[in-house]
């Protein structure tokens, strides 16, 4: 499967999200409308959004309901990356300047409050009871997610459990978000519902960990950003965590976190990674999850979307950027 | 009416909304504890969660709705002075330092998505589909405006449709949801909800016109910030919208808005107001307000609530912080 064969079951429904998306930069702000096109059209594979549009490709495929959920989920993903990079003060994302940098911080704290509203408002034109209580408390798992992630910064002494729970908020759960609620929209009957959320939460554990990975792994170039971001702003993640595991003393990935980041010792800490097992590690644990996701799917009936969604699972080790 | 008697018919339930906004400071970061301790404590009158209690009991008065969703208005007010302040970089609020002075920026933006995300939450948990699209229309009524207003700072060109376009979406758009869903969730007919929602929007508007006027009128020890803490923002209210009209030529507010809120002219600014009618003819457009807010409640039944909320809008005119 290549990088966007998932989209074909939802090819068909894809333009009527971004349309969506372009219409909320009508705010009669012609500057706003710079800053809203800078960030929505710099966005990546949408994967979010197809996930809404697959999920409720498996149960009645209605997309009066599941297009503006699958447009309120890519805005309040970039809601949360504009506000992350503000505070993690990233000059760069996927290799475009970050909102941040080109304007400000201020401008970036308001302008994803507008994204995170506009979201919400989406959300609400579902009219449906359950979905719109699933959104507030993903904003809280996530708004909780990155309060722990900036409190446990520069921290080497954490634990796995630390670290999944951290991923978990972080980004599985916005995942398990998306096929819940196109599940939920689409009318599927709760084992369904279930089984579409249980794949969603183990997706978005594969992603966040092959992202992790691949802050070890990649080039610059591939990766639009340095490698060893995560270290440098003293997030742990899986590979740094085997790495202290296996090599409890002279550790570079301790000795990066405790002086704040510093880029020699990051780069000792991705060499050490490269010539070790932890990467395969790593990746084997990735490798479970995206199994579990897989599983998932079993109980639901055979279908495009289906296949798309086995595909996508699958297609998650293979990705290098 | 004392400062506080309008509270007299509700003051059962407080405490119940107290207890709530207590709840929310358990996230086992006892650094985000201490966080939420100081904003939550040094919060004001709580006028916003008290017109939802007093407009749900002119109608039915259903404490397991209408609590949460006074808790969640003072969230998301709260949420708002946080991102606020940081965006304008506001040492202090009602005398207290701010968190973005206290901690940081970055720890503003996240502690103030955390509310919002705990916001939506108890609004969610009303399971009322209208008061969960009321408060994403809200929010992004909200977000709209301060990005308007931080778009036009510094600019001396406004009108007052400007002026109040920009103040009903800051202030009174959250009045108006207060009264609103109180009176949604209290289970009251359409017309009587309608009377309610006009006579939030009215007040908020008084509200926030005394607001501005203060800025003008009362000492730093009253308003727990600097006199004149508007100009130096940049921000233009109508007092010193009054001055330009009346004053075109050689103007200290044109002056000092275009040297960027030098404390020097916005003192000129302020002492030519307190010398002029500006004030008076502001709060007599104030009063304006106060006024057809209390007529909108001649359309519902006499009892205590609307007597509180006929004296609250009274009030309005006296207050001096």
């Amino acid at each position: 499967m290549t990088a966007s064969t998932f989209l074909d079951p939802v090819s068909d429904a894809m333009p009527r999200v971004e349309t969506l998306l372009r219409g909320i930069d009508k705010v009669g702000i012609p500057w706003m409308e710079s800053v809203l096109q800078h960030i929505l059209g710099s966005s990546g594979k949408r994967v979010r959004p197809a996930l809404v549009l697959l999920a409720g490709q498996v149960a009645t495929y209605d997309l009066d309901l599941l297009v503006p959920m699958a447009a309120a989920i890519e805005l309040l993903h970039t809601a949360t990356l504009v506000h992350d990079d503000t505070v993690d003060k990233s000059a760069l994302r996927r290799g475009i300047a970050t909102i941040n940098s080109l304007w400000s911080g201020e401008t970036a704290v308001l302008v994803g409050d507008y994204l995170f509203a506009n979201s919400a408002d989406l959300v609400s034109t579902t009219g449906n009871v359950r979905v719109m209580r699933l959104f507030a408390q993903t904003l809280m798992h996530m708004a909780a997610g990155e309060l722990s992630q900036v409190f446990s910064a520069y921290r080497w002494q954490q634990t796995r459990e630390e670290y999944y729970q951290r991923i978990g908020r972080k980004t599985a759960v916005l995942f398990a978000m998306a096929t819940e609620s196109g599940a939920v929209l689409g009318g599927a009957d709760e084992p369904a519902v279930q089984a579409l959320k249980s794949y969603g939460q183990n997706l978005g554990l594969a992603f966040q960990l092959v992202d992790d990975i691949l802050d070890f792994t990649g080039s610059a170039e591939e990766l639009g950003k340095p490698a060893g971001s995560d270290l440098m702003q003293g997030t742990l993640t899986l590979p740094a965590l085997l790495l202290l595991e296996r090599y409890p003393q002279d550790n570079p990935v301790r000795a990066a976190l405790e002086a704040h980041g510093s880029p020699e010792l990051v780069q000792q800490a991705i060499e050490m990674a490269r010539n070790s097992s932890v990467i395969d590690e790593a990746y084997a644990e990735a490798r479970e999850f995206s199994l579990r996701a897989r599983a998932e799917l079993h109980h639901l009936r055979d279908c495009p979307a289906r296949l798309a969604m086995e595909g996508l699972a699958e297609s998650m080790l293979e990705r290098r950027a």
